[in-house]
């Protein structure tokens, strides 16, 4: 571990992967078929390898030199270029597509492992890398076959990049507000013509090409959602010709500043071609259909940066020395001595593996839905379905307070551009912000996900968290469980009092404390997937302490030992001191107060 | 209000200064008698316009101007220096301060307003104003007769500035780990030597000359906090030579970019002078004297960064359309009419307004304590001693999280450096961490104010909060009054929990979730001076009613009944909104769980 570098946490990867989620079984899904437990161990110890080694070295410079347009376009910061054709060659932007295209077609919860660990390395670089995985698994799932021939390979291998175009000046949130036109020409293709902001990596000098995903309204289409189109429209076209599309700006940001963030001009000159991606009108469903991954992607970018934010603040309490020691009498404190540290530092790694546990599970739930067996596919949607839009929220909430309190552990130093901390935070601001805002997910979550299909959603959840009603826990484990379990009731009692509330006081009324709803249902989650996760570590734990002189000797030699001793102290720790912020969430919604619709705002 | 600007709620600092804290009141005081009503609501005026017209349109260019040294000298950015003769010349660095020497000699909770509005047009700037007027305290209160004469006019005047020189690279919360060293010398004067980091306007280009107020170590001085003299070093002598202080660099930093923080370094020739003040060893208690006025400085910060964040998400709020309006069937939305913006801005105005009430009715403690009647100086010094921290550490957390909040509102252009917001919350960030961390607070909170005078702290604040049980609430006042003891005693029994988990598991044990304490305690003192301040305008608000055709006709065309109908709104939701999250500090100080100290970290 370092205070200013990023190191992989591998042993908590291989723990959360192998040991608790067993990836290894799936394995024994046809599509997966050709892969092993051990492959899984190798390809965390080489994501883990190239995310320290040539993503993290980038990330200060990336942040400090940052992007600018030179004669029309954007450069990039030194190194990225480099680094984004190793991340094609190494095969890092297909791990979860399919082989058919030169993709790795891993599971999903293998492929977020590499995620994390470039997100953790070095955040302006790779929300490009995902931008280019999502507009490519679109091609691949909507494209003609022509399509796919032309642009797949090509996407998956890096050799071109993609990116989303759906924001406009004037259409942020309201998508279906867009205003770029796309006409039908005689050969086939649309001419494209409007303007599209904060479009990421929508310009730069590190792929061949740029195939930017598009929407836009055909002349006839309906207004709305309902008249949204998707096209490709690539930067050069295929016979080698310039498209008319032009760079118009850059955005100067908090953050991320070594991700090109563009305003770009289609059809300036009227020859912006664009070719549709399967029908007409069906653009907002097709960009739906990707969600579910592109909104755990944003999430784990929370929850990437507040793995590194752990890392740097531990390591450097370990370093940090202050005042006179308690422990060494005569020597100086270690800061990591003093208790407020040290409780700011299980108040990091608890919420840090809490979120782990909850998105790699999720992650699992994909590829149970989509390779799993026929029969429980349903259920693996539901699943995935109810967890994503607490994966984005949570996952960028609780990532960017865990980089404040790594801040805090730093102190003085933790301001300053000497460490990387402060970086990651201002990097992490914008995951709450796209691919829907957090109010967003909260209004999916209460408006969509528990009303859809007359509540299967939840009954399935409900299902899935009486897991240890039919696996008992055992010694302290048992305490923690009956604890978490008094929160599930609140949480159910939460949204019996959010529909009260609907019915009473409308819609206003019901979607008023939805984010307090999502919060309070993703600290549960959280809770929950990491006592499955205690229940794995105090078998070990057990087993190597029955085996050991004492606890005190175990702990004192053995490394393994100490990592599942942690993770029964980081799940008690998050069941008896993080948990209890449910309590506000749930006193609030149950409060109900509508001053915020009443007052003359 | 603009979203891009800074202008002062003048409105409400009138309300709070006048209406409710009745500052008039303290012009009854001999210390005031030369000051009324009128003059303070003519300050109100001028303090707002110099904030906004000199102060904030120097605030963008300072954070990407930044500063920079040229020949061995800091440069400031463009119209800084200009911008200090100003605030020199108005009056602003010196209006707490005595008229003996050119100060304004007015109460400290009208000298806020000055401060808070100055804050929160530009915090890079004000943050070394704040230290000059410190310093200039600290030689007026400990300064010889001739030390006075020779400093305080001049710093009053900005004509010289100050900087406090604490820090060192290895001695930081452990101020008595001071290494410099000061030897006296038959002159009488001593010879400093030593390094010091983090020195806010260490150097500058603003005044004539910058007089250090430095900690030091004679040579015979006890070990620890208890041998740590306090000396004045200018940078330039009386006679006009120049002392030997050199900046070795400054700091590049997450925000506050217009205050140069600088490492500074004292006789390298052997040759800087540095002269005593009042005694060897007591520097450490000099300190502390005005420590308060110094923690509740930084606590400002953070309210005063929350009330321009308000501001600017509010009416970015107003302007901002989105999507189709319910409101206005046919139009677009304005984003303000969706809810979870509301409960944003709603969430916001809570909680500035509430640290509002905190920190003005703490000045005005400190009026009383130092210029009250006799008999009550003792009461309002120990209500002061227990709010600090608090005022401290909530201020600066808190507004903090006003900002994030406020970034969230206006979405993807919050992130962007076309707003304020980013840069709002980059500046604010230091504020957790200087003048004693927010870790440190909650330990003088729990371990010194709770403890010291046999708990007689508590008892005078438990008085205080009894003030409804004498002043009875009225409609639905009553109801929040009511609701809100109910936290009064969670509070009183969580700090009953402290003690016992202190008792049980020793000193570590104790202070383990002091942090949750002081934000228990901050949300409890918040709502209760807030809920004052609705018992006045309950008055406002129903008289006017009373003269009103209906309702929703006063609120449709008075801007003085939707105040007061606001703050009843705002104070309502604090109640039942915001209050509730002092069920998840009360719990988990109940909870005591000691896995931080268990943990292998």
């Amino acid at each position: 571990m370092s205070s200013t570098e990023y190191r992989v946490d591998r042993r908590e990867l291989q723990f959360v992967v192998n040991e608790t989620l067993a990836a290894g079984k799936l394995c024994e899904l046809p599509d997966f078929s050709e892969f092993d437990e051990e492959m899984f161990t190798m390809i965390i110890n080489e994501a883990s390898t190239f995310s320290e080694q040539v993503l993290a070295p980038l990330n200060e410079n990336g942040d400090r030199q940052g992007c600018r347009i030179e004669n029309g376009s954007v450069v990039t910061p030194d190194g990225f270029a480099n680094a984004w054709k190793q991340l094609g060659e190494g095969g890092w932007l297909s791990m979860n597509l399919p082989p058919e295209y030169g993709g790795q077609g891993l599971p999903e919860v293998i492929s977020i492992i590499g995620k994390e660990t470039q997100m953790a390395a070095n955040q302006g670089f790779t929300i490009g890398a995902s931008l280019t995985s999502g507009a490519a698994n679109l091609i691949y799932t909507f494209g003609s076959a022509e399509q796919k021939t032309n642009y797949c390979e090509k996407m998956f291998s890096g050799t071109w990049s993609g990116s989303m175009c759906l924001t406009e000046p004037q259409a942020g949130t309201a998508v279906g507000d867009a205003a770029t036109t796309a006409t039908k020409e005689d050969a086939g293709h649309y001419l494209i013509k409007g303007t599209k902001q904060f479009i990421t990596n929508g310009d730069h000098d590190m792929a061949d090409n740029i195939i930017h995903l598009l929407l836009a309204r055909t002349p006839a289409a309906p207004e709305g959602t309902k008249g949204i189109s998707l096209f490709i429209v690539p930067k050069i076209r295929l016979d080698g010709t310039p498209n008319d599309v032009k760079v118009v700006s850059i955005e100067h940001k908090m953050g991320i500043n070594g991700s090109p963030t563009c305003l770009l001009s289609f059809g300036d000159n009227n020859d912006c071609q664009g070719y549709l991606l399967k029908a007409e009108n069906i653009g907002m469903a097709q960009m739906f259909q990707l969600m579910n991954e592109a909104r755990l992607l944003v999430g784990l970018q929370g929850l990437a940066g507040a793995g590194a934010a752990v890392q740097n603040a531990w390591a450097y309490a370990k370093e940090r020395t202050q005042g006179p020691s308690a422990v060494h009498p005569g020597e100086k404190a270690v800061i990591i001595e003093f208790p407020d540290v040290r409780r700011m530092l299980m108040q990091m790694k608890a919420v840090t593996e809490g979120l782990r546990a909850l998105m790699y599970t999720t992650a699992w739930y994909i590829d149970m839905a989509n390779h799993g067996p026929e029969e429980s596919r349903e259920k693996y949607q539901d699943l995935l379905d109810l967890h994503i839009p607490v994966c984005k929220s949570c996952g960028t909430d609780q990532g960017f307070e865990v980089a404040r309190i790594g801040i805090q552990v730093l102190g003085g130093v933790g301001f300053t551009q000497d460490f990387p901390l402060e970086q990651n935070a201002r990097d992490q601001k914008i995951a709450s912000i796209y691919e829907g805002t957090n109010g967003i997910q909260a209004l999916d979550l209460v408006g969509r996900k528990f009303n859809t299909k007359k509540g299967q959603l939840l009954d399935v959840l409900v299902a899935e968290l009486s897991w240890f009603d039919h696996n008992s826990a055992e010694g302290e484990l048992a305490g923690w469980v009956a604890e978490w379990e008094t929160y599930r009731t609140l949480m159910l009692e939460s949204i019996a009092c959010l529909k009260k509330t609907g019915e009473a006081e409308g819609k206003d009324g019901y979607v008023l404390y939805a984010v307090n709803m999502l919060d309070l249902m993703g600290d549960v989650l959280c809770c929950f997937y990491l006592l499955k996760q205690a229940e794995t570590a105090q078998k070990k734990w057990k087993s190597m302490l029955d085996g050991a002189a004492s606890q005190a000797e175990l702990l004192a030699e053995n490394e393994e030992a100490q990592f599942y001793w942690n993770k029964l102290r980081t799940t008690e720790f998050y069941v008896w001191s993080v948990l209890p912020r449910a309590l506000s969430n749930a006193k609030t919604i149950k409060n109900a107060n509508l001053a915020p619709l009443s007052a003359c705002l």
